[in-house]
């Protein structure tokens, strides 16, 4: 068999089990779980052998040593797999749930139940415990799923993903149902993209091009986000402290992540009094600062930023810094340059703050808060398989329930249409 | 300007009209809808000499009596196209309400906020009151619309639109909110399908070939359904007289749309009883009846079905039937044939309608009631934009609701990340 032809049987038989998958009992589902995150600790040594063969083959191919760092597994990041599985197992089932029900005028009683999206793609890069990770939220919403791991990281998840089939196989669940495209040929994820009357949607996990790359090729829908160039909005009626204290939180906590600040703007009444306190705090932490002109006349430190600035999502300790003259310009700004992700109001002021929520359409929208509250365990969804920021099915960061839909379910005893 | 760089600026002024949309109140939306349903009745004679310019052409290049109806306008056309903004503007604003909220360990209270989409387009065939039925549908649900009729009713659009356009302006709301690709040529649907940065769904409307065109040529998300082959299963402990009158009614009341009834599973324990009495009555109601082996031998009239016929969406008085020994075996049947329309069970026993209810994906899944039901209107969502048999986003008949997101809020004091 060519491989195209072995990535369309992976698919076809994904998509058969998915049918046994929607119809498994939380309670069955849970026990695989366990089941699953019992054999990843037991299997502890059998892994490392595995993952060293990557391990090997990465520092022969040159591998970064940030790369050969996520490549990784030891017996405490083995553990950290087993318990991500046994908190999804904690997670309450989203299938079968009813959202809303209500009886039409003929006694019709009609609903909406949660229901598996079907087959879930999943590609992604060299860390392995995505693996565990995202079969773990896809099973567990009942859906079957088609892997793609990172070429580097093909032994480490030949030996978990055939771990988790022994723990299916026990228990009578079909196999099919979680598959691991076993080429390291790029031919191999081109194929997987093309099954579109077979998997129902793809979840690109990595960096920007590894995703730019999926949604280029891929004839099956796609869930993604690119960046984040997150903003925070210092209002005239904004507590200095408060503040002070959630831009170095925002900025300066995790600098490498998607929904850390990478754009300040300073409503212009409390420019003079907020802004040279402000960069001295900033520049006692080793932030670099990047403002307009009416910014840089209280922090003349700060270098001219430039029209770049505005739409750079630095990932480091820059910040970019611009004066407006009210919320007006400052929601102006944020449509022009922002990247529909996370955005923050300070405020005391109760107006403005139910206005910047109401009028600010990114993923999340903060009143008093750090940006990177913009997680899906931070916001309370429990694990996370992605953030999106298209609005099409999911807005923002994906729980278990972004990976069901609904469908329409009608009680009657008889009823026919007039 | 080419044609390429018109429609992109309409797309583009689109796209900016969208954020001042999504901030409109629900009065100045709903006084909009109700001034735009005036303006129709009132300008019912221009409208009626625009549709006939639209008819003659149509007459010259030889439309069929049938393509000439749908394009007809008369003025009792015109008021129930107005009545249809009244519904609109009557059905409660879906933005803005948020549809859970929770509070975090450390006080955060975290919601999700319906928000509109942005910016919609529609593709659409010959019935110009599209234009106003869909563009009310999304500037309700604050979004902006570009509508591509088509050519074939390009006048009346244009008049239609226009009026619309009036009434926006006399409110001071962007009339780039709603626009009418003015190209008869196919290159304006080409380059609309192209601005995947300026509209964020595409909905076409019409038939499965101009549906299946739009997915083809559209780097948009498209939410669509190409065909109905709905179900239905009589189970054992059916009401025979019950099962009768929801087939009837299922296949005959309205044969040429999406949610009759195209193919009737049987019950092995009851076919021998249920088989000659049905057959009989559909026979003298004109509809032919082709089945399976088992089936024939209670109604030999049946023609033998083939295995096109299972797959089949006649969409006239056709009906295939087969005799299966269980509800796996209707599942299975389903499944495998089904395009996750719509699909009913008759019974009398608790345990299988919840059985069919929970274990069959489809849009719709009805227990004791006609496959008919699957429609917006009748399902109570008020007006319908269309219908979806993916999974994505929309799963079944959209309304209001579906037009819109969630985005994540957030109301802290000071918190951040630890």
């Amino acid at each position: 068999m060519t491989i195209a032809e072995q990535v369309a049987t992976i698919a076809h038989n994904a998509r058969q089990a998915s049918f046994a998958l929607a119809r498994l009992s939380t309670s069955v589902k849970n026990r695989m779980l366990l089941l699953m995150a019992d054999a990843l600790e037991a299997a502890t040594e059998s892994l490392v052998v595995e993952n060293r063969k990557d391990l090997a083959a990465g520092r022969d191919k040159g591998l970064s040593e940030a790369m050969l760092d996520r490549l990784m597994l030891d017996g405490k990041r083995i553990t950290a797999m087993a318990d991500a599985l046994r908190e999804v197992a904690a997670l309450p089932d989203p299938v079968g749930e009813v959202t809303k029900m209500w009886k039409r005028p003929n006694e019709l009683m009609v609903g909406k139940m949660r229901i598996p999206l079907g087959v879930i793609g999943i590609v992604y890069e060299s860390r392995p415990n995505v693996t565990a990770d995202a079969a773990a939220l896809c099973l567990k919403s009942g859906n079957a799923v088609v892997l793609r791991g990172g070429s580097e990281a093909i032994h480490s998840n030949r030996a978990i993903a055939s771990l988790l089939q022994g723990v299916m196989k026990e228990l009578g669940i079909p196999e099919a149902a979680l598959s691991l495209i076993p080429f390291t040929e790029r031919a191999g994820v081109l194929e997987m993209l093309k099954q579109e009357e077979l998997i129902d949607l793809i979840i690109p996990r990595g960096g920007e091009s590894l995703i730019r790359f999926v949604v280029e090729h891929s004839r099956i829908p796609v869930i993604k986000h690119y960046k984040g160039v997150c903003h925070a909005f210092v209002d005239a009626s904004a507590d200095f402290a408060m503040a002070t204290k959630i831009i170095i939180n925002a900025k300066t906590q995790r600098p490498g992540v998607c929904n850390a600040l990478e754009t300040l703007l300073i409503h212009r009444d409390v420019a003079a009094a907020f802004v040279p306190m402000l960069a001295e705090t900033l520049g006692d932490l080793q932030v670099e600062l990047r403002g307009d002109d009416e910014f840089r006349r209280y922090a003349p430190q700060a270098a001219l930023a430039t029209e770049d600035d505005w739409a750079a999502e630095y990932l480091e300790l820059i910040l970019a810094c611009k004066v407006v003259g009210d919320m007006d310009e400052a929601i102006e700004h944020i449509n022009r340059y922002g990247s529909l992700h996370s955005e923050a109001i300070i405020t005391s002021d109760y107006a403005n703050a139910q206005r910047f929520i109401r009028e600010v359409n990114s993923s999340c929208v903060l009143v008093n808060a750090s940006t990177r509250f913009n997680d899906g365990g931070q916001l309370g969804l429990g694990a996370e398989i992605g953030i999106s920021t298209t609005k099409l099915h999911s807005f923002g960061p994906m729980g278990l329930e972004d990976l069901t839909t609904t469908k329409f379910i009608v009680y009657g005893d008889g009823q026919v249409r007039q």
